[in-house]
């Protein structure tokens, strides 16, 4: 699953409710990150109708990588405190068998602090709907955001790989 | 068509072969823009299996353009001599309902230059296969490309328009 996985989005599966025993309060005074549209584009997934995820993270994810994430995603090393990946997820419309781009849904981000977020593989989760900084939706990283992500454990809990 | 093409790779529709009265040599001294993986992400298309198109252009298209010309796709001004899109063209893998990016299958630009091209809208176009700069693809690029940006004129044929 991972390598079909490998160009998913690496902060979205964001919504889907999954019990896990450790537990996280989201952290509401993250903010999204200036100027991630000119950040590294990592790679794009589309999550269609025909996803039993389209309810939860639907969309066009496009997905981008800092200057001090893209150290360690380029050379498999380990993810500096300051990393930061962001989803930018938009609608897309199917014409003719051809997806394109629509309008921004959503704005999601994993940033790395291990010493803010230690239940949560040291990656703090927020996602913005709208990409509206006033409306943040996690509420507890951990069910809403960790879970997922955790599978990912060997690669950093992180879903995208480089694409060169 | 041009609002659900908003999205659509800028360079892209490269193989169609489409009658037109003008022609135009391809340049083959162009090379593939070197960096162009750091350049500003315009937006993604996927041209699916379902598409009459995936023949001559199916993949994930990731469109990128260089710093000159993201100043005309932003402000909808005249793209300036040197304005360069690059559309990077990965396989895909559908799995579940999920589309995700795989490996590269092509490198295609368009190059803004309106006294070396003035038979293709002052725009030059090469494809490279799997991005290597030994295997320039475009013969004849009126046919192989300009055919298909023509009815962009009104939009300096260029398919691809800003999102935010």
């Amino acid at each position: 699953m991972t390598g079909k996985l490998r160009g998913f989005a690496a902060a979205l599966a964001v919504v889907a409710i999954v019990g896990v025993a450790a537990t996280a309060v989201a952290d509401t005074k993250l903010a999204p990150p200036k100027g991630y549209r000119q950040w590294f584009h990592v790679n794009t997934a589309i999550v269609t109708k025909d996803s039993s995820m389209f309810d939860a993270i639907g969309g066009m994810h496009n997905v981008y990588v800092n200057a001090i994430g893209l150290k360690a995603l380029k050379s498999g090393g380990t993810y500096a405190n300051g990393s930061v990946f962001a989803s930018d997820v938009h609608e897309f419309s199917l014409d003719n068998g051809v997806y394109t781009e629509g309008n921004r849904k959503g704005v999601a981000v994993m940033v790395k602090d291990t010493k803010k977020y230690p239940a949560t593989g040291g990656w703090g989760f927020q996602v913005w709907l709208g990409g509206d900084p006033t409306k943040p939706f996690v509420t507890d990283a951990a069910t809403q955001c960790f879970g997922c992500h955790t599978p990912q454990k060997d690669h950093q809990y992180v879903f995208s790989s480089y694409i060169p």
